[in-house]
């Protein structure tokens, strides 16, 4: 039997006009302002009015360590949205944009799959409402903005060798990594070395992601480090007084997108901020206006639970007020086979043995979640080739550790699938009985809050630094950061720091390389591994086959 | 007597929804892709539905060599435009886009003054409907390709001295100018030097401005040359494999947007390439369209009628298959003052004398025009401290060289200011007499054609240009190049190229510095002094002040 591709069931759907989709939301038409007939910003005096609206409940969709299987955390996110919908809730998604230069480089992605997803795709793969390109011109205009202060006199006394704001490109480009600028005399200022990151790795787009309004945003970028005298002391944002300008071109990108899912229910596409050096989830205002205007609200954090989950919480929720009522927990048959030895290639073939060895990976990550306090259900993303008998295998070990386990088949059959996910979500969203509370409170100490990250949540033995890293960590608490969470910045694949080593270990230690402070975001990122903020393309970019054909389609971006 | 400012009145504009707009040509909603409520794109599948309709009536709207007094060159385009609407006729306004970047140093500037304004003020000097965003993605994949070719083992044999497509920003951002990229090691590619340009400066701005659909934009961006190999011989952006994926970048920017006046007559706003190094119109695309949807379509070209008209006519009516058929060329009497040798802070004062004699430079401008085969009409755009004498003696000097002034007071009373002008350009459009033909053939060398343009219009003795340079053109003869049309990129204040030089000069020498070639925008661009392809920003950017205030309305940009 064959299945149709993520695109051409995207290309099928029978998209509703944005103004029914806001509708089904009680949104005026006046404050939906579309960008071509199927995507739409909600207006700020939209927002402004529905604050004192109750609050829906907020459930987080998580995944185990992703594997070369595929969990579909996306997918469950949008298929449990539309479950909701379709047994009566009034429900919204709300997911990460995506970055525009690395579809050149691979193939873009669907958001969702199968039949669980997000329309209109290529768009959403390309330039959408242009929100990513107005964080770019906002970098791009304060990185003009230090060198032109330099140029006309450095009054600050900025350190040119301290300058520590990079440039940003929503573009693959290596070359860009490193650089020389301001050669060639006199009038192009004074040389210093410099480089580009992406886009998404930019601190303004972590801004965008966490800021609760526009008066808000402002006072984060202008509290954002970008260089240092040479006394150490560092130059802010604003004082090169670049915030205001900045928040000018992100006063738009700031109201969050509505699109709708392949079964016309309202999804917010809004934000994509790193999931390593950055917390990886969708914009709060995004969250918190879905949260006005639905009675249940379903987003998801990037990476695995010990990464993506650990930093919702952590961050996203602890900062923005945010708590939620339930989590889903993706795991599928395939990737608890990875995670128990077996290869890719021997993924067809039952294997129950190795589904069960696979499932502590899972099991940690239940424990995990249960310790902030939120119940979990662990939702088994069905693919069409898993045997009864290995879903057993998952549903058993789940109940073994106190949660349960419920199989959805959203990706073959949209919500008609998810419905006894959707069911039993609402029902312990509804219960009340989330005690939701971050793992560690913000007075405790930089250092023992990444020890408490590290041993609760990756269960290391121990983490390890150098004095220069201890040194820096304290100098910030002395000058008033210490009360910032920790952003992890360590592999996707692994509890460990080391992205082979699947399933549950123990007794490691996680050695950190350095850390970063992001002073607008409002986090310390901690760095245990290599960070790539600039990738490149590959040999045979999936550029070269991009293009439209004769019916103006677009041909290679899938 | 006090003046509102642009601003005061744009905000107080009486916008109608943008389907209204689109509703008085005829375009049905379905193929108005709307940004907001007051930004439209028109659909590709309507545009080429169209293109079997009638051909309206074609005005460009030119001026004599600009002054620091300002001559109002947009606002006439607007005002002539509300005015043919006020006297009955449908006529439609095609004008560029604002550059992003330069707002952020100087103050951005409103599409037209007073009450001859096209709307939203605000949007267009910010993000619009995000074309330059998609001219700078294009542009900037490309150079990612160019380099990752190179680092994947350079099959194309590119000598990494000579790659020639530099990068593009959208900011004013001097320190980009000259850099050195590829650096810190191996991973990030074969250090060389490269630099940034403002994306207006972008060869792809005047492909997007000059191609026919998007085949031909596919087939333009293909053409470019990127780099050299050390046998001298040109490396393709199609050799890179690049178009496909820039046209898809492109496909919505090509799209041209429809906005409105401040009497809710439509307008078209694309596209916006440099009026030195390229040619300086809107697109093609928004002309050939608005012809097919209105009677009458007003356009302008930059800078003076020396540059921004020569172009119009030898390079976009020439590959666009467009005859205008009514030329207005605006003057004021401030600016007629300032040729005559009045300072700028003396302007306030009737100098009758003066504006005599500086009509020489009007004078020129129409015999010049008139060359063209084309109807020429001076609109004088009336300040309100022009004195009936001042103008009595404009028009007393246009009739004197066979043609005719109309006073115009558009800026002070909108439409009601323009309807002598809008009937006497309808009579004129109408009257079929226009015989426009450019003003040299394809076939004539490329060193004949500089000449023709040198001679004619700037009524030089000579062209100075060093062998190399004429080797040049050569060469490009040899290539094939030779039918191409000439872009001259000069000082706009001067019929020489000494922008100290007013009025009507004679007996001076055109020195080429040097040729370049735009192989797939498709002229051969002439730089005869310093062209800045990346503007710098000011000691005190205009950015320092650019702000929301607490209304969340933009303070500062104008």
């Amino acid at each position: 039997m064959s299945y149709k591709s993520d695109i051409e069931i995207a290309r099928e759907a029978k998209k509703k006009p944005i103004q029914e989709i806001g509708d089904k939301l009680g949104i005026p038409t006046e404050h939906l302002l579309p960008y071509g007939h199927d995507k739409a910003k909600v207006s700020q005096e939209y927002i402004n009015s529905v604050q004192g609206n109750k609050t829906g409940k907020l459930i987080l969709v998580t995944a185990i360590n992703p594997t070369p299987a595929g969990e579909g955390k996306t997918t469950t996110t949008v298929g449990l949205g539309d479950g909701l919908n379709r047994i009566g809730k009034k429900a919204m998604i709300c997911i990460r944009e995506a970055s525009l230069g690395p579809n050149f480089g691979m193939k873009g992605g669907a958001a969702g799959g199968g039949y669980a997803q997000v329309v209109p795709m290529e768009d959403m793969n390309l330039h959408f409402t242009g929100d990513f390109h107005a964080i770019t011109s906002a970098h791009s205009l304060l990185s003009a903005m230090i060198d032109n202060h330099i140029y006309w006199g450095n009054e600050l006394d900025i350190d040119v060798r301290r300058v520590v704001w990079r440039r940003v490109v929503d573009m693959n480009d290596r070359a860009l990594r490193q650089i020389n600028v301001s050669l060639g005399g006199v009038a192009n200022g004074f040389p210093r070395e410099g480089g580009f990151d992406i886009t998404v790795a930019s601190e303004v787009m972590a801004i965008l992601c966490l800021a609760n309004n526009l008066k808000d945003l402002e006072k984060r970028l202008g509290d954002m480090i970008v260089a240092y005298r040479r006394d150490r002391s560092p130059v802010f944002c604003r004082d090169i007084q670049a915030a205001g300008a900045m928040t000018v071109l992100l006063k738009d990108a700031m109201q969050p997108n509505l699109v709708q899912t392949l079964e016309n229910n309202p999804a917010f596409v809004h934000g994509g901020p790193f999931a390593n050096i950055a917390h990886g989830c969708n914009s709060v205002t995004a969250t918190t206006t879905a949260l006005k205007i639905a009675d249940y609200v379903v987003t998801e954090a990037g990476f695995g639970a010990d990464l993506g989950a650990e930093k919702f919480m952590n961050i996203k929720c602890r900062k923005a007020g945010l708590a939620p009522d339930c989590v889903v927990l993706v795991a599928t048959v395939r990737a608890m086979k990875m995670n128990g030895g077996v290869a890719k290639a021997d993924l067809g073939a039952e294997n129950v043995d190795a589904v069960k060895e696979g499932c502590s990976n899972l099991g940690r990550h239940i424990g995990n979640l249960k310790s902030f306090g939120v119940p979990v259900v662990v939702a088994i993303n069905h693919f069409v080739n898993d045997t009864d008998a290995e879903v057993e295998a998952v549903k058993d070990y789940v109940k073994s550790q106190g949660s349960e386990a419920i199989l959805s088949r959203h990706w073959e059959l949209g919500s008609e699938g998810s419905t006894d996910l959707a069911k039993r979500v609402a029902e312990i969203a509804d219960s009340g009985v989330s005690q939701f509370s971050p793992i560690y409170p913000d007075d405790m100490s930089l250092w023992d809050k990444i020890n408490r990250i590290a041993k609760s949540i990756y269960r290391a033995d121990e983490v390890m630094a150098d004095k220069k890293v201890r040194d820096q960590l304290k100098q910030w608490e002395d000058q008033g950061y210490g009360n910032l969470p920790i952003c992890m910045a360590k592999t996707q694949y692994s509890f460990t720091t080391d992205p082979t080593r699947r399933g549950a270990p123990t007794g490691h230690s996680v050695p950190i390389r350095e850390v970063r402070l992001s002073a607008g975001a409002g986090f310390v990122v901690v760095v245990c591994g290599e960070i790539m903020t600039m990738p490149g393309l590959p040999s045979r970019p999936a550029a070269e086959s991009i293009h439209l054909n004769d019916d103006g389609m677009i041909e290679g971006l899938f």
